[in-house]
């Protein structure tokens, strides 16, 4: 019942037509946590996801934890025949992750991974695009994505690091664009907003170069603090032109004064920003269950993208650019 | 169980947790509509709405007709003790919703005119920076509203014509932007979209030239057909500045290619354009009721509006300037 | 050699290989000016205007005053033979440029009227489109036309009123994108920015409605003060979509901070605004005198602004639509 | 006389109150050219540049040659006592260009290399913007930088490749920008436009991923072609906001129909779209010379982009980052 434990909650009042939460388990439950049971009507509370798990009028999960702890319980909710929705990617370890797929196969389940980017209206009309011809095949392709501010010292703890809790989002979405693999990576990066990050061994700031397997060249750039919001913005440069999706802002008030033109901020909560993209994933995900169809974002995209970021690491480490087979050991 | 009654079915889901829809009238019921009732599991169906209000159960009722019936309907409603949501304006007649206003005074119920464009975020946020002093005194305030398209023969006939039609929310916008009253009008108008709209002796397209108390000045554009979408804009010059709002496009994404840079179009429908706005229309009615709070968009402003719907039909008539005071005893 | 003369002379240096300025006139000569006249090579200055005009070297004049004398002084430099360019509309008084039309038939020489609004590129543009039948019909036209300040009081006073100094030039802009000639106008307007302006029994402020020969309805509104620049957009709406033109901004520099997306103001000056739109026009004036070809913006084109500034002065007078036929015998 | 040296003949023009255009030089001139000597009134055409720089009258000489030959030009410039106007980069080898520097230190004459960009409008204001403080240290710095089109094969053949004919503009302009030395870049490049380029041992497009002295990292993407027009684009991020500068389109109409919103397209010849800089850059290269001042864009600017440059080129072709210094001894 972290933030995104609360979010999905609120989402999911919009399907109770469909699906009502019956139970959330925590480790314990604030008072703010405790008003939110009451007014969505939540009837039970566990203090033990195991508890939850045999609870048998539960279909379906959302795992919403860190990354030292999603793929475990995912793995015992798959166990306990539930649908799984895993809230961002799995584990630091393609072994896991691949034990995961191992009893999934077992299974006649829905296991959805939340790469809820890729559910996002603006990112999927410029795939769209893509995929239309208008731009012929993709040259270069760039993202930008900025978080509004540095976690907290807390999160960053648990976070796993730069490459692997931001960057990795960013390396599904250049997957999820161009329908292609990537090849290779150099990343560079830098304790340059706030030096605490060092205490973790982390970074701060990072720009990498990839190479996809058709040949296909992209930059990105990730930073932890962009004051003027949460900054989400990708751009495809093909044979035949340019597509770009520009950040959402918070209204399209205008001021115009002496001192300049004067426009809103971009949205600044993830939530906030890719609200739709949740609403628009949850109905994705019930309706592959009720139609017992495949996820769009699979336990593969995660491994994948995991690949890509164990390869940045490495890069960042060595200062050199890493091939992503390198990394397929793991 | 039109186009606007399907709509609130729909955005009520949103508050489920909050209140149930119990029950929805209409003089017949289609199978689109039934597939409707069974997923958002409401129980009962009335053919007759004064069976409806008879309904002890039922708290609050949203009235989604035509002009034509809507005041008559809505005052039962408060006579059956119903806290009601009207939508759209009430009636083409200043003598019914005075009799409204009367009843309504002997009842403690909510009773909300559904202006929804006074909750929409841009418009919001709008009159917040003319609020706020950033552009000082509002000098010239401009509307622009065209739908996409000519509704149906049927809708037209029972429309009441554009200017209490459609030229009414955009009156009643400067009142809410400035918070002045208009004093005086002067209307043109034309049919240059189709002869049709000739046979129910109405326009398709109109500009208006308002003044309002204070001495600011208006202009409103009305067209009933804007081949590229629902366009919906305010621009108020002020004395220290100017404050704008402009489209919501249907996503961010723009091509460039050699036949230039292509944007997406805005939003084409009323509910896919107002869709927060209808949600925070909901959240402030249900808030009000709890709270025994004044409506935010009450009688007054539908009666207000139609006082300068009946000048400036009057102007358009006489191709003079009307002043409001001139239809008052209506 | 006010602020125009002294725009024209400079602009000029851009066609020195086609003509040089070889004499100016003015009442008297400040530094400034004489520094100007030294580094640009010029050899004479005069005190009266008829001295310039008896110089048989000179061959073409460019007429750079008030209005009041703007029409003599052009009527004389035709007398004399010149080709000439008229700074900005002839004269309030229509019988006198029909007499200049009169003299100027007897005459094979090119006068030019300096509406150099219609050598903009993006007005241009605006009416390519309209043109090229890719809106359809126009509908709506709306021109938005604000000052960035109020002028000095010493121009105030000379400049004839807001409806001859400045609506003018956009009853021109309306005439040149639609094609159509103006049959009636009804014109609101206030003084709004500062009291000082009814001394010279003037307005600041205004709106305006008018309607065209074929049917297409337009609106203006004019301010004295854009605190945020020099404002100059133009808008057709049409049966197909609709055409668009926003301001010039200083730079296309955006800063994104706590704050807001700062942009730049627009241009402030006319001059500044209008360069290339003043560059092209003497390359359009040069052409046609090296071709004998009709100019672009004609003293009919002058003519029939002035009746439409002479009826909107009328309307607000009156209070009520005038139309054009109404001041046609003046 | 190729395209730069005709686009500085038209460009001088508007100083002709300070400098005019005696002589040119080309191995052969055809009748296009012919005229424009003719229209701008240029007397003497030489068919040897060591005749034309033998001649005492000419104080300024503009050198718009090949790569190949503009060091050895500019060098014989400098020995013949003309301040010298060097357009574009001078070198492939910086032993030449050091060679030249140390000339130039016997000399009082200013020299000046045509960095053009940095006369720019747009580029300076954002400049502006990080040196103003407004958005604080640069943590990041992206160049968008394409050409609308492949050159021609004759044009490739001398260009010098990707890196040293258009990279080492965006090189000098994260110079430029950041105040700031390069360490460090890595390069990754493809042929995906047109096969043909690998004749030339070259490639088409390129992402750049760079390391500042201070710590900032950079991107830059280059291709040779971009369908719509020529992309000049900044981007700095930093620890207090972003600023951005986008491109100038052909005009500020836009045009809304059923197909979308289409804007024009970026201007499309650098000629075109940095007329503007060009202007300012003769302006300042003139008030350098009248006032004894030091060129903004000096030999040493050259020389250090040719560096990152060298660098580029070693990174690519062994596909691992390079520190500048690594080519210093060259």
């Amino acid at each position: 019942m972290g933030r995104m434990g609360k979010n999905h909650l609120e989402l999911l009042e919009e399907y109770s037509n469909f699906a009502n939460v019956k139970a959330v388990c925590d480790l314990s439950f604030d008072n703010k946590t405790e008003d939110l049971l009451k007014k969505y009507k939540v009837k039970d509370k566990y203090f033990d996801y195991k508890d939850l798990l045999a609870d048998a009028l539960i279909d379906v999960v959302y795992v919403c934890t860190d990354i030292d702890s999603l793929c475990e319980i995912s793995m015992n909710a798959i166990k306990a025949n539930k649908h799984t929705f895993c809230e961002s990617n799995l584990s630091k370890s393609p072994k896991d992750i691949k034990k995961l797929m191992e009893v999934l196969k077992t299974k006649n389940l829905i296991f959805h991974v939340g790469l809820n980017k890729r559910f996002d209206n603006n990112f999927r009309s410029v795939k769209d695009v893509l995929v239309s011809g208008k731009i012929g095949e993709a040259h270069i392709i760039k993202i930008t994505s900025r978080d509004p501010d540095l976690p907290s010292l807390d999160y960053l703890k648990k976070s796993g690091g730069l490459f692997f809790d931001m960057s990795v989002d960013d390396f599904d979405m250049i997957r999820y664009l161009s329908s292609f693999e990537v090849e290779e990576v150099y990343a560079r990066g830098g304790v340059l907003i706030d030096e605490m990050v060092k205490e973790y061994d982390d970074i701060d700031t990072a720009v990498l170069s990839l190479k996809l397997s058709n040949g296909t060249l992209c930059l990105i750039d990730n930073s932890r603090r962009a004051t003027y919001g949460y900054d989400q913005r990708v751009e495809i440069h093909g044979s035949l032109g340019m597509v770009t999706t520009s950040n959402e802002l918070q209204s399209k008030a205008k001021i115009y004064t002496t001192y300049g033109v004067i426009a809103e901020k971009p949205k600044y909560l993830i939530i906030q920003r890719y609200k739709q993209a949740y609403i628009i994933q949850n109905e994705y995900f019930f309706t592959s269950i009720l139609n017992n169809k495949v996820s769009l974002s699979s336990c593969n995209d995660s491994l994948q993208a995991l690949y890509i970021a164990l390869a940045a690491k490495k890069s960042f480490e060595q200062n050199r650019s890493v091939k992503i087979s390198e990394v397929k050991h793991n």
